[in-house]
């Protein structure tokens, strides 16, 4: 993912728009075919130097203007006075940040794509691997290691959406020329953007988007909510890898510099640490969009290497998930015995829900708050005070009660909820 | 729009959850049809304190715990009993969330159609008002005041439509029970969803949502870019309201304490300080997606307050910044004096594309770099030097001159981008 | 606390700073006596109606002008003459934003001395309560509860220390007339700024800091910071409270509105929740430095509420982390069978390092390494594998060997450093 | 500065550390004084690869695992025995990390001191150099530019010594071994942590600050009001250099690769982004406060990179700053212009004040006002409507009231003020 927004591929993808502008100067008929023709050569005949470019970039705050300046002089006059025609730097920089979103995105979409699949064959595979449900950190009702998959899935799998809906509507060119009138550009300046849009694969927007910056933003967020999914997950694995919890290991733990005992859950860590840093990120987008006039003095250039680090750690984040989800653990065993270690008490809910049937739903809610309370002073399970309960034997048989206990009862609509939740990851394909 | 988040809101819109549920539940059999009507009056009559709920909520962690409590008390134990039956507090406080947030956002984005309305008749009415394009802060090339106005009208238009999809699609109930199980619920837990989603006309996402915050971060990103939008109009009018610039003034100036002679632009400056605010708030709604297993210690907590003010802030801004952008008043012979004094440097990429026609794009750009450095160190201005330019007069008669230095003639494609900017907000509608 | 940063009290703050000005420009003889005692009685009535002053602030873009207008309105016109007298809105402002400051920190102080008093109180009682040290959220070395304590108190003593050379040091008077000359404030202006520092018992910066705003970010950031050290103290209890590990409980649990067997740690979670808010309201701080010329157009009326929600928010975690701290039940025995579950794996660093006396420190940690590799994939304890091990055999006794087990004997310089933590908080003081 | 944060940076600092350690060990006779040396000689080898222990610290989630391994590759039995006793990871990453910080604060510093310099000289030059305060962006009261100047360099020299405390004070070792109990450090461990910190240079703390981030979130913040300050600079140079005001330009204006006419104030431009870069990077410094346990799992490593970045982007805002003010091109009769142009209106506060020695304060603020307010309404100056008023001229004579409207009569306690804030910077040295 470095290569895909280095230096050097900012470099490539600003010579790619350079090229396109020219041969969609050319198809409109306001620049000689053959200069189409010859800056696209030259464009890519990759004789910059990124590093050199980089270096000189600041005196203009802006890498264009010696980009073209050394494009220029490699170039013959008849043909390098059809270079960059009409163009201004930012139409450059920020058509080639679209490129480099463009495959950015597909870059993370591959890796995301991924967990997806791993997280549906979780659900899949785990649909009936009772484990304890948590809310605040504490136990609270059963669920499935499937269900948590699958709520991880659809997270995901709204995450991709949301990505795609925006590569497929929101990159599109900027061409604006040196104030947004396309002045420049001639009579056929419209022609041209529309022409340059078809050359490029990227959305014409009808409109110069210079400082008009909710494209970016909005880029930015759905990147901070994919990498918000995926550090939910990476979160919620971490949390089940405690020694005390020991539910899930990675395959392949990481290790301590001092510690032979210890397998960490590094690649969920690695994860928590790029999500957290890519969340830093993001909020500049928001601030940015605050840009002066017709070009703003700051806030656009802060854009450029903020976006292309925001993908890199979003990319990151996105293939160490996949590696993560993909070779996690699962150790139903445990799972078992951390529900067994209630000692019934994650079935409350679901008993009080039975007796209620019998006893009306007010009574039974402070029957079993009663006897929770009773389990918590004295050295009983809850299970155990329901079991020698007068109160309760009066309503439920001991079989009866022995089936609102099973935590397999209370899995509600569990089934029915993977099933949509597998269904909305084949819908969405791959 | 205070009232439309305020304590008493966030109560009304959980009571009107807590009897949607009930007619929910009453409609699919699972609770007796009087209990549901029972619960809808109780729910609709207003009894509860909304502060008194404030002060217990803290012991539990949140407010629905002590207003169940409440509401079930003042209920017959027939109909209480199947209050919030099988429901958990975060069902009820995201599915009010979603229901403020549907208030807020018409609220929003009447004043926000007040100012698209107000920009579209400024870039009508100015659509030839010329004036500075301004890039870095510098005087570029002519632009007109309607291309600016049709510039921040793009933006707020887009702005509308990404709310309006989000209020469309985004913005639906929450129904998972203790542990997104939905098992209290009973079997007909995804019917009663659908049911619920319907009394209350908001989306049933067919998969609860409770630890999976994207659709949170996605409404308080459009708000967010929102809310960046009007900054950007309001940056744009306090920098041309500055004494030195003074192209607009706002209607009713602000006064000052200590100089009479000021007339302050307060209605954009306090839009901008909303818009600091506001974005302040946004990222919070990205880091806390971490939230632990099936409900969040912390994260989720943290949500409703800040959303509630982010809501606030949004239509501070937006309902200040229509009566800015209403009452602007545009002051279009300084623009020109502005123009003026460039000295018509202004024009000089205009120039350079007439003189590119006669003598080459690369001399054209050589020789009037040379003349702008001359009539930089000289006491002259661009065009007188230009007029006195030996090589100039051999490409170009003093009509065609004069011609290429009118400021007129560079306007490009101002007019039909004025044009495709209207469009869209005719197609956009009210 | 709500109370220590309501429009009222800034509304008494801003007249509290208008009376001190009249009494200092009284004593340096700028205006008669009689009009400072004649304002500072004024200003002291409580006759200015806060909501009503607050409405008409927005007119202004700040709320000291209908302060000032309304105050003057209720004066003598020999005595109106003299307030406000060669101030700015801004003086006013950000001097009461110091005294508000001051309030807020001396009460967030208080609730911080309750928490580090408590914590001091619990790395006393609790100096040999053994329980595992957790890296990456996994079980490590053995470590003492008291151990724990220890270094929460050490992280709130610094806060606490950094918060109070910022109430010593930072709290300053700012005054600047309307453009940071002073003009209007007369000829002994500095000399005023003197005496108004005296009078409201801040500091006299010797220059004005209208548009320098270290002081407030800094202020903020010292709060941000404090936040911090309270919420990993909020967050280790949430983790420790955790039904896997329950090995403290919040005396007083929050109760869950579905499940009757929940106990959540309802006070810690508030803590996270608070500490995420403000933590949001943070950054805006350090973006709001950028304040143009001598007054800025947006970021700092930004700062007001915001800093004031910081306050409260800071206040609302120091409260609730107290009450936390100060009934916080300590588990032992769940420590102690926490430790036992790790089958003496929590000793293998120390094992290695005893083992190392007798074979060498590489050969140790080799041969450690594959004693725990084989005690993971066996059904067998690492202390057991141990025992069974002929290398290890050959170099220490059996008894030597569960010393070295032992975790007591692995804590190191755990009592050393809770002394220093003790000692560092008592000579804080309270 | 590049290099002094680039992974051979990190990678160099971590092996002094590994090597201090081994010489405090063996001053402290906890190893052999040979491993010691030898230890110091093979750090000091640079004989390990910086990007393949990059590579591989992704495994164990840290960088020093992998260093550790190699090294202890290179040496013989007998040393590698003796390398990284006692340590964990974070000891070694955290300590080298506040190498780094002592390295960068430095080169910041003295950038920083090259903008304190050139600002005061400035302050001193332009003392008398009229001009324009402006608050709200609108011309309020004549102010210089030296005071101006004098304003920018307290802001920096505050700045300076907020960095120069924290290098001073905050920069620590950190030593905690695996769970902070120093237990594989042995008996003498906290003699071990005093050596390092000799042998270092840094501070002993007395205490691990392992997951005690305060320190880390102080140097942050304070990075981030150092960048506040000199952003501040560069937005008022931006609007400063705007072509409606052009008071300043810088020495080498920034070149247009579409404008030939334009001089951007491109250093100014570069500051502006790198600060809103660097302000994007501070938050993560708070939040990662909130570590869990004795290790955090995630929010840890989100720093390393981070402050690098954030070193960075702070350096190369003081470098261009430096070179922005140390060039900047001061224009005073624009400024004159400027003033001129306000027609007299920036005297209103002057005069309201001569004027009110005279006929009381309120009736000289009324009067003043409708002077202003009529001069607005009509095609005169306020200068002129104040000469022709009647009610002025009862009170003053023609020279009294051109004495009052003379800007430089209305400058207060400038001087003073600029003589406080050099005398301030003499203080601070270089």
């Amino acid at each position: 993912m470095g290569a895909a927004v280095s230096g050097r591929a900012w470099l490539d993808a600003m010579l790619a728009v350079e090229a396109a502008l020219a041969r969609a100067q050319a198809r409109a008929g306001a620049i000689p075919a053959e200069a189409g023709a010859a800056i696209t050569a030259a464009c890519a005949a990759g004789a910059l130097d990124a590093g050199e470019i980089g270096r000189d970039a600041a005196a203009a705050a802006n890498p264009v203007v010696p980009m073209v300046e050394a494009l220029r002089r490699s170039l013959p006059p008849e043909v390098s006075a059809h270079l960059h025609a009409g163009a201004t730097s930012q139409d450059i920089l920020d058509t080639a940040m679209m490129l480099l979103a463009r495959d950015a995105l597909a870059l993370i979409d591959a890796d995301m794509a991924g967990c997806t699949a791993a997280c549906a064959a979780l659900a899949e595979r785990h649909r009936e691997s009772l484990m304890a449900g948590r809310t605040l950190l504490q136990q609270a009702v059963p669920i499935t290691f499937g269900l948590k998959a699958a709520n991880w899935l659809v997270a995901l799998v709204e995450s991709r959406d949301r990505l795609a809906r925006i590569a497929g509507t929101m990159l599109a060119i900027q061409l604006g020329g040196a104030g947004g009138t396309l002045d420049a550009l001639g009579p056929n300046a419209l022609v041209v953007a529309g022409y340059l849009a078809e050359e490029l694969g990227l959305a014409d927007p009808g409109f110069p988007w210079h400082t008009n910056r909710g494209r970016v933003a909005e880029l930015a967020a759905a990147l901070g909510i994919a990498v918000g999914a995926m550090g939910k997950v990476a979160l919620d694995i971490t949390l089940l890898a405690q020694s005390e919890v020991a539910e899930v290991t990675e395959g392949a733990g990481g290790r301590s510099s001092a510690m032979p005992n210890k397998r960490n859950p590094a690649g969920a860590i690695n994860v928590r640490a790029c999500v957290h840093r890519a969340h830093a990120l993001v909020p500049l987008f928001f601030s940015s969009m605050l840009q002066e006039h017709e070009r703003a003095a700051g806030a656009w250039q802060a854009e450029w290497e903020s976006l292309a680090e925001l993908f890199q750690l979003s990319a990151a984040a996105a293939a160490q998930l996949r590696a993560v989800v993909e070779n996690l653990q699962v150790i139903e065993q445990r799972m078992l015995a951390n529900v067994a270690a209630s000692g019934g008490a994650l079935s409350a809910e679901h008993v009080t829900t039975v007796l209620a049937e019998h006893m009306g739903s007010n009574e039974a809610r402070e029957l079993i708050d009663a006897i929770a309370r009773r389990a918590q002073e004295q050295p009983t399970t809850f299970a155990e005070a329901l079991r020698t309960d007068p109160a309760v034997a009066a309503h439920l048989s001991r079989e009866e009660l022995e089936l609102a206990l099973d935590p397999r009862a209370a899995l509600g609509s569990t089934n029915a909820l993977i099933d949509r939740a597998l269904a909305r990851h084949q819908r969405r394909g791959v």
